[in-house]
């Protein structure tokens, strides 16, 4: 298949580009390196150096003998995406690119207005390109279990049969979205459902879940084709984050009592999950919700299961909570469904103490380029102000010196 | 109370300023002049003549020795709204500053993404505002019905209790939404909720029906006072439309079927909903809806009936079922509650033969204005493009020249 894999040089996209070039389709990668240029802003870094996708390509393209296509430039603009999607002929395009840090859109106003922005125009001049230069195209979008919130009934695959007063109706399920990043992929979600119906495109939207891991098969050819690897308090994943304190000797950063329950994944399953969705298209009209993850874990067995490992690896692995910076359930029922991946035929990377072992090695390969004062949390859902926030680096400077951590 | 009133030189914001005015409350109006700059883009024009904001006040206070207030800025700028939140230090903020027109968020795709992007922007900025300088004031948003869409069962009042698989939760209701100026009232929605959740705020969302009618009990004080009437394709309401259509032998524009139900209210209970709202606020924290009409009708009930008052009248009114322009149910279950305000003590004023006879007679006042151009559909669902649509004046006058109407 031809598939334009957008944010393709970013944590899930890079990944997902190569497994489907090595699957044998053609693919091309849009993005706008602007990921790299938050970098600059925070004071962050991936802990694994990556290199430029100029050069990822190349190595690739050395490896493989395959080719993958790069455009540069910023789907919020539509005078550069809608000759990319009419040039390059789509079947599938797999949509990454969107601001997809919660902590990084509760930074201050001007954080939280540009995620809903740029998240909201980047899919709205996607859908419209598609509409008039690829309507046949499938839309494989990525959202997130996010979206869901913590409700106390089962959460069902994006629609839910709702019987009531001798009625009944299969019905969106309903979003209780907990940050202005949450909430701008439940605006995407009801633009790209609305796009569907009006004009007949077709859908599928991946609410994932948390990602894990860095290496896939395809990364781990050549070290300078390595996958990002972030454990800052912004754009750091739990378990990885957890794995680069684990590996540096810092307690392990839990949110208040740590009973979040979450669905999580291995990065191996969600470039798995990608090529499914394209592979088993929906019909022309229909919009379609998968809940991509494989297991259900709260944020403290995560912690524990590192605290476990690391210690058997002679790591001595504390464990801090700290008082919750986001504002959301600390203790609550779970449960949600996630069988229509596994019926088109995902089998599971479950979470294993090999894998917590392989991450934490990873992160002691790196030790030395792991920055403490990234992991306190700076951005509080509380104290978040209309005012342009201090620069971060400020933030954690201070942090560093408080604490006499690593 | 101290009451800013966002778009309050609009259809519904003007009224709503007079009457909390003339109730005794401080009334500041914070308003930005672009829905008269859309009448120029559009080649439209209100059917009754307006006088500008400064000269409205004038009179207001000329007529009632009632002082207004006039704060004129683009709410999405926050530089001009926090120092304006800050001065007037509200008790509640009305909010109808926003882009209300469905066919105008559908013209092309810098119209739809300019809808989204105004709206909810305009709306985060206010919210952040509250935030820092009004953390108790009362946000009384303007919604609207149409964020329901069609459901097959009852519309409940902004959340429904849901049983599943033996338990339970009361959940926001599901929202299906029509247009991307729906869509925007959505993410809207989504946004105030989790503000009211994380930072304490409190919010009414006022999901209201098609308000018909023009004057109120204080517009009609002086003929300078006079408020807008819209009967485009674009702005104007059905209702409002249909009588200005009887007014000079234009047949009725009824869409498809006619069998689209929705809730309407007489703009005079528009005005007296938003002071129930503002004089009853919610706790600290509490996010909570009311469906703001008080009576369902089809367009086709609609239309039969300015027909049948317009006959008796001596006018000749036809009626054109034209191919629908909107991608909609045409024939659906629609029962929405909407007990909220009339709990509240809201009194309503019924669609009654009197009333549509004075709309038809505000109408036939001025006949020798209405440009028969401006009634047929000019904004089509499906073929909304992502190239900039031509000026609408050149397909009016197209449609005018086939058509030979009035």
């Amino acid at each position: 298949m031809n598939i334009l894999v957008l944010g393709g040089d970013g944590y899930c996209g890079w990944p997902t580009a190569l497994y489907l070039s090595q699957r044998g389709h053609r693919v091309g990668i849009v993005d706008s390196f602007i990921r790299r240029h938050w970098d600059y802003e925070l004071g962050t870094n991936s802990l694994t150096p990556i290199r430029s996708l100029r050069d990822r390509l190349q190595v690739w393209r050395d490896v493989t003998d395959l080719q993958i296509e790069p455009f540069q430039g910023d789907i919020g603009c539509y005078e550069f995406l809608a000759p990319v999607i009419e040039g390059f002929g789509p079947q599938a395009v797999v949509h990454f690119a969107e601001q997809r840090s919660a902590p990084y859109s509760m930074i201050d106003r001007q954080h939280a207005v540009f995620t809903q922005v740029a998240n909201i125009t980047g899919t709205l001049n996607l859908l419209f390109a598609l509409k008039e230069f690829a309507p046949d195209c499938h839309l494989v979008k990525l959202g997130t279990m996010g979206e869901y919130g913590t409700p106390n009934i089962d959460i069902e695959e994006g629609f839910i049969e709702i019987e009531h007063h001798g009625r009944k109706d299969l019905l969106p399920f309903p979003k209780q979205p907990g940050s202005f990043y949450h909430l701008s992929k439940v605006h995407d979600s009801h633009n790209i459902h609305f796009c569907c119906k009006t004009w007949g495109l077709r859908a599928t939207d991946l609410n994932q879940g948390v990602v894990y891991g860095t290496m896939t098969e395809e990364t781990a050819l050549n070290e300078r084709l390595t996958n990002r690897f972030d454990y800052d308090d912004v754009f750091g994943t739990a378990l990885n984050r957890f794995c680069a304190q684990a590996a540096v000797g810092y307690p392990l950063t839990v949110y208040g009592l740590g009973g979040q329950t979450r669905g999580f994944l291995d990065i191996r399953d969600t470039v798995r999950c990608v090529e499914l969705a394209c592979l088993n298209p929906p019909a022309l009209g229909e919009y379609r919700v998968f809940n991509q993850f494989t297991e259900q874990f709260s944020v403290l067995e995560l912690a524990q299961m590192v605290q476990a490992q690391g210690r058997k690896l002679g790591l001595k692995v504390g464990l801090d909570h700290f008082p919750n910076p986001r504002v959301e359930a600390e203790q609550h029922y779970y449960n949600a469904k996630h069988t229509r991946l596994t019926d088109l035929g995902l089998a599971p990377h479950v979470l294993s103490e090999t894998l917590v072992d392989s991450l934490i090695s990873v992160a002691v390969r790196y030790r030395d380029h792991v920055d403490a004062a990234q992991f306190a949390p700076t951005v509080d859902w509380r104290a978040v102000s209309g005012r342009r926030a201090p620069i971060l680096e400020d933030t954690r400077a201070y942090d560093q010196g408080e604490r006499h951590h690593a």
